[in-house]
């Protein structure tokens, strides 16, 4: 121990955390390179040619800070989703929001309602604000809206958080069910709905957008369908009163000029949208396939991979591991009980094909392949 | 107002606020493009070819998140500057640094030593995490780093915050004058020294690194000299216990995976910085004889800009108005006696010939030209 400065008591009192251990520290452990990256939920469809290209544009302009106040991008996503761009905030990935939105809303000690097992990063801004977590374990694997609801009126919370379609189980709450937790809702707590993977949402199942309702916020990215992660760039919807508090708090200049103009370019592409969530389709049906084979229960899925309960925590981590041997990178949830299941994100038709091999080499050797789940 | 549910309180108090209005929100209020953009001191000198080829090699992997450790990029950093890898912090530009910085040490009401007129980022994180600025004037428009060492001491400030090269004067303090300077602050005060231009001072005149000392961290980019402003991608470098904080709030997957590895090779090409700042130090002496030849004082620069005094704010004023008209982009510092002075990007040859046009022509115009500063 140096005799540093103290920190924040806040601060003082976190643990020294990493809400996710990026594939490439796995790949120094290991002392090699995956051959498939299906653990982090990325694309494996690329990105539209359009978005392609606004990068390859935009490489002479890198010496560029971007517009601070995104009016292209909020401007083109205003006319997508048909409300005011000042119900729109642009940042660095939708971890980012969910750091502003527990920093604006939260003082220390405030009550937060989310599910047990759910999005690490949210917990990890909750915790670095000084939020008090009230956790509501997954029922068969979906959100428990009613038992959530009931949480936040029980503890006050000022947020309540819920990723639809979740992650990391891949269920999906339809319109009426959220309408109906909605209307459950205090009116001074914050639904914070996280809609990471909406695109892969059946859409007469989604719950419309209302900038109207100031007790609601929306994120979105441009990581997931539109095959941006590493250009980081999310937003969010809600009530332009909610919107305006972000600008008390925000990196302005926090997004790069590439990212805004690739995610501009890609809003211009919706059939490049239509045929990633078609591939996707085609690829969760394999799997649904593939881990029936196995002998397990796969969770149908709104998202862009599917979760595989093995129905141990055990078995779960023997595959995590012995895919990791082979140069596979897949997750498996630190909480239980999702730490039965394999989250896998859906590849492309040949890493379908390479995972599928290893998976029925691996099966000849795995624990309790006749336990809970025959086949 | 709608009836939205609070913000916390420290975020209710917050005002609505931008620490600086980006020229592309200038160019849609003026209603067309900037010719010169000579105002955000972004490089004119482009970036290294090597950072180039970086981003259009990394086009095709932006569908991947980035390595939320920056690990490759610290390891390049350490070798570079002959640091510890555990002594260095990867953040999407100083910006967001100087946030992490801020939320890490400061509970609310505790005070904050800056100079008055200094990095209006910087003082909009201070306000946003609750901090009490106590403000210095500058001295002949350089840090008055005596009286700032003395409001340390009166007013138990737990960040002081010096920018060297200063930023808006470009200014210089020697080696010798930031050692007194740091010798004179108490043990439980941190030192922000804000090296954004660092790569622009004379090298044997800069404060050597000391990762044992636990008091100072040390802010750097790739946005100025490096050319990269629009990829975001800052450093800091201070003692291992210090980086450590940063790991229990920071955004870990908040920079790009292209800016990560242009950074990576921008580091590979120390030809290329050298060939900018002998570039840069070209246009500043180019500079310095126009203003003079204006009648006005440039003040000695050791950063990519300069900063004129015309003598009067309503004349700073009167050269940004009469500027932009022109379509050229410049900035005025908003605080007194700052805000007498024109703060200019060095531009490269061609752009700094249409700049003297410009200013040689307004000249005939321009108020209290035979004022204060006689030519």
């Amino acid at each position: 121990m140096s005799h540093r400065p103290p920190f924040s008591n806040l601060a003082e009192s976190l643990p020294r955390s990493v809400p996710f251990v990026p594939p490439e520290e796995t790949e120094r452990q290991m002392g090699g390179r995956f051959q498939l990256r299906l653990g982090a939920n990325e694309s494996s469809f690329g990105m539209s040619p359009l978005a392609r290209q606004a990068l390859l544009d935009t490489v002479g302009e890198a010496h560029w800070y971007g517009d601070a106040t995104h009016h292209d991008l909020r401007r083109e996503l205003s006319r997508l989703h048909s409300v005011p761009a000042e119900s729109i905030a642009v940042g660095a990935g939708i971890d980012e929001i969910l750091g502003w939105i527990t920093r604006l809303f939260l003082n220390p000690g405030d009550g937060v309602t989310a599910s047990l097992g759910s999005y690490p990063t949210f917990h990890y801004h909750v915790h670095g604000f000084g939020g008090l977590p009230h956790l509501v374990p997954y029922c068969d694997f979906r959100n428990d809206w009613g038992n959530l609801a009931q949480k936040v009126q029980e503890t006050g919370s000022r947020l309540v958080y819920l990723a639809n379609p979740d992650n990391p189980t891949g269920t999906f709450l339809k319109r009426n069910e959220l309408q109906e937790f909605r209307r459950r809702l205090p009116s001074d707590c914050v639904l914070v709905l996280d809609e990471a993977y909406v695109e892969f949402a059946p859409e007469d199942d989604r719950l419309p957008l209302d900038t109207a309702d100031p007790g609601i916020i929306r994120t979105r990215t441009f990581s997931k369908a539109h095959g941006l992660a590493g250009a980081r760039v999310g937003y969010a919807i809600a009530h332009r009163d909610m919107i305006a508090g972000f600008d008390k708090i925000r990196n302005h200049f926090g997004v790069t000029r590439a990212a805004q103009q690739a995610a501009f370019a890609s809003l211009k592409d919706p059939d490049f949208l239509r045929h990633v969530v078609a591939a996707v389709n085609q690829g969760k049906a394999d799997y649904y396939r593939l881990a029936r084979e196995l002998g397990y229960t796969p969770l149908p899925s709104a998202t862009n991979f599917v979760a595989i309960d093995t129905g141990s925590a055990e078995t779960a981590r023997w595959w995590l591991h012995s895919l990791q041997k082979r140069g596979v990178f897949i997750r498996v949830p630190g909480i239980a009980p999702l730490d039965r299941c394999l989250r896998v994100t859906v590849g492309n038709p040949e890493e379908r094909k390479v995972l599928t091999r290893h998976m029925r080499e691996l099966s000849q050797e795995a624990p309790n392949r006749h336990g809970s789940h025959p086949g």
